[in-house]
């Protein structure tokens, strides 16, 4: 019967109206949670100049973009492309509008970006991005990066997933510190990426790594206790002090984590975060904080969440700095990997409050009017308007409403009528002008 | 100081804050009545293969669609496209997914779309459209019609305008009917045509230009007669009546109008709606009603929304036939001319509820918990980390939030606090505990 391959492309999020509305319910909470904390919403068009998206160019962002053309244009006219991160919008916007603009800058930024990646299982082309970041001119407090991680712990909190989230934080002048102490500067590339790859080896393939670059015993044995080091803040800023290393960023390193931990700690926070010193976020262009976060009970998950600490968000654009903080959570990817391991199984999934029956057309306009009432309740509501059977149409309410009113003639103008709770069967007096929630008429 | 040319592509929007505060407030509107009223949300990949986009070609669709290649990839390989509305992607939605759907079917659809039109004031390549659909299987009554109109009503009451909203409604079978009874069924889409142009030229005009389809006089002036038509239920279906013409289209359409109409006249509506014979909505693919919103106070801003009944909405992808009714809001253009006419000027801007300004950084942990309490009582609140001087940051704090609350050394663990309203500059004792609305502390 189909003329046509009616599949969504490949890599491509599509779900049926109830996973939608389970979807959109976590977005809801992360764009509520935002706003609770005070960061302004952004939004930047989908579309960049080409030269835009490119000016930080080099890894698998020029492999993985996708170019837009009109098509009355010719390829080589292609100058324009899909974002693929909100980091370089951000960026750009800040520089565009920094007179207009109220530093520091809490914003957030909830859209879908594009990377032209290979498709496989859990991974998209076009996926959800939900950032927050605070931007400074010229100089941002360290504090504020506590702000980004109680936010983000607050947005998973409001997730209500019935399993631990946890903080893994650190700082990369530790490290940097570390590895400018042992005169290794020029293998700070080499070092971070066996760092960043350790938890998905064993111990020794990491020693071995760490051997390959000639290292000598001591210093491999060194890094590989740095790295092991987690816990909570006085723990490790205590075992850091005990390194007795004397370098500039390593101690100031030291201090910011501190500091960010100290205000993390003293807001009620201690249960959910970690100092963790084998964070070290890849190759990003973070210089100071690092965290991701974690779910321990499924570990195999991996990082929900990360961010960190940049030195100047706009360095490709502007000879101003704007050093910033930031962090975000993958939407499309934590909603695929929640819902296989069944955290999401018990949430509601009910799409509309009320369904409106009425039993013929003559009792139309009285169904709507009553749906009207409820609207002005808050209570989602839909009329059925179909000339089919009673028994037809409740089957059909069923599955959209959680409570159904069926209006006949007798029914017209009514101040009391009966509700029907599609779950239990049970079937209750309702007055409609004094409803104001689904579940009131069971309270009494 | 700039290194790039950092404003946004030519034909995007691109809000400050403030303003993106404002946009999103319509948006969130838009989604609740649309949530309130029964359907149910649903999204679509923005990128399509261009076959499914194409498969209705024609008209500017093809000139305006915007391809997307990854950049590894030749020009001619290109085979996706970004969607230029949502039709065609919830037609290939309900074709792919039409065993999991509970038909009728009341959808949503709030996203971006993409058209390489010509930039000019007013026209944006991407923009939001806020669309509902009800999609039935084989058939769907005409009250659902009615269902469409009165939320897309009910949306527009929601903003709160201060000018009126005016829903003009026709149907397309009573001029199919009308030029069938005429014989002239070869011209109609000419004489559709020059209808829909009607209210941009001046009715000589449009009589010179049905002159020049060679009809003779009594036609023009039945056409003209017709197309005058307007007002209410009771005049316009009488008048229609009056004509005298027996045709079974023409007969079905006024028949289908008096339904739709006496439907929203019996709930409240009729103030905002009107029959319309001028309303035919272009060459598009409505089939049975028509309607389109407009501002009457504000003539020249034109159509604000329109929708109609479409025969079958996925006879390109399908054998099988699913009638459907919808209607859209071009939300990014509505917000330009609705600024444009200075009528979301009063709307609030305050961006945040409360600014938490501790004195030193001995204060940021307590201004971080006073934070959290008012978050849990649903109030925004920023805390403002910088170490600069109080007045800096109470000036940066009003900005941002309608209130502040400075926290120093004697406030630290006090149950009442000092809010300070930053428009009146009144200070105002309040207890943190029990606040519940900005507000709140101004009413006792």
């Amino acid at each position: 019967m189909k003329k046509f391959n009616t599949s969504p492309i490949s890599g491509a999020q599509e779900l049926l109206p109830e996973v939608q509305a389970s979807f959109n319910q976590l977005k809801t909470k992360i764009a509520d949670t935002y706003k609770a904390h005070g960061y302004l919403e952004v939004e930047t068009p989908s579309i960049e100049r080409t030269e835009i998206l490119l000016a930080k160019a080099g890894g698998d962002t020029e492999k993985q973009i996708y170019k837009v053309i009109k098509t009355a244009e010719s390829a080589e006219s292609a100058n324009q492309a899909l974002r693929f991160d909100h980091t370089v919008p951000l960026a750009r916007y800040i520089v565009e509008h920094e007179n207009d603009l109220n530093f520091p800058f809490k914003v957030s930024q909830i859209g879908t970006n594009f990377r032209g990646e290979r498709a496989q299982k859990g991974r998209f082309r076009e996926f959800y991005q939900c950032d927050v970041d605070i931007i400074g001119r010229n100089s941002l407090e360290i504090a504020y990066d506590a702000d980004v991680i109680s936010t983000l712990l607050d947005t998973f909190a409001s997730f209500e997933l019935d399993t631990p989230v946890l903080a893994r934080i650190s700082n990369r002048k530790i490290l940097a510190g570390f590895i400018e102490a042992h005169n290794l500067t020029p293998l700070t590339q080499e070092i971070s990426n066996i760092i960043d790859h350790a938890e998905k080896v064993t111990e020794e393939q990491t020693k071995v790594s760490l051997e390959e670059l000639e290292l000598d015993k001591p210093t491999v044995k060194a890094i590989l206790n740095l790295i092991e080091l987690n816990g909570s803040r006085s723990h490790v800023i205590a075992e850091l002090n005990n390194l007795g290393i004397e370098n500039y960023l390593f101690t100031a390193g030291v201090n910011e984590l501190d500091q960010v931990l100290y205000l993390l700690e003293s807001i009620g926070l201690a249960d959910q975060i970690t100092a963790d010193l084998k964070i070290v976020r890849g190759l990003d262009y973070y210089t100071g904080t690092v965290f991701e976060f974690i779910l321990p009970e499924h570990k195999n998950i991996g990082s929900v969440c990360g961010g960190g600490r940049y030195e100047n968000l706009t360095k490709h654009f502007s000879e101003k700095s704007f050093p910033g903080v930031g962090g975000s959570i993958g939407l499309t990817r934590l909603f695929y990997v929640l819902n296989e391991q069944g955290l999401l199984e018990n949430k509601s999934n009910d799409l509309i409050d009320y369904a409106i029956i009425p039993v013929s057309e003559h009792e139309f306009d009285e169904a709507m009017n009553v749906a009207a009432k409820l609207r002005a309740k808050n209570l989602s509501t839909t009329v059925v308007l179909t000339t089919k059977k009673l028994g037809d149409k409740l089957t059909y309410a069923s599955k959209l409403a959680r409570f159904g009113i069926v209006i006949g003639e007798s029914e017209i103008g009514a101040k009391t009528l009966q509700a029907k709770n599609f779950e239990t069967g049970d079937l209750t007096e309702i007055n409609i002008e004094v409803v104001s929630n689904p579940e009131d008429f069971w309270a009494d």
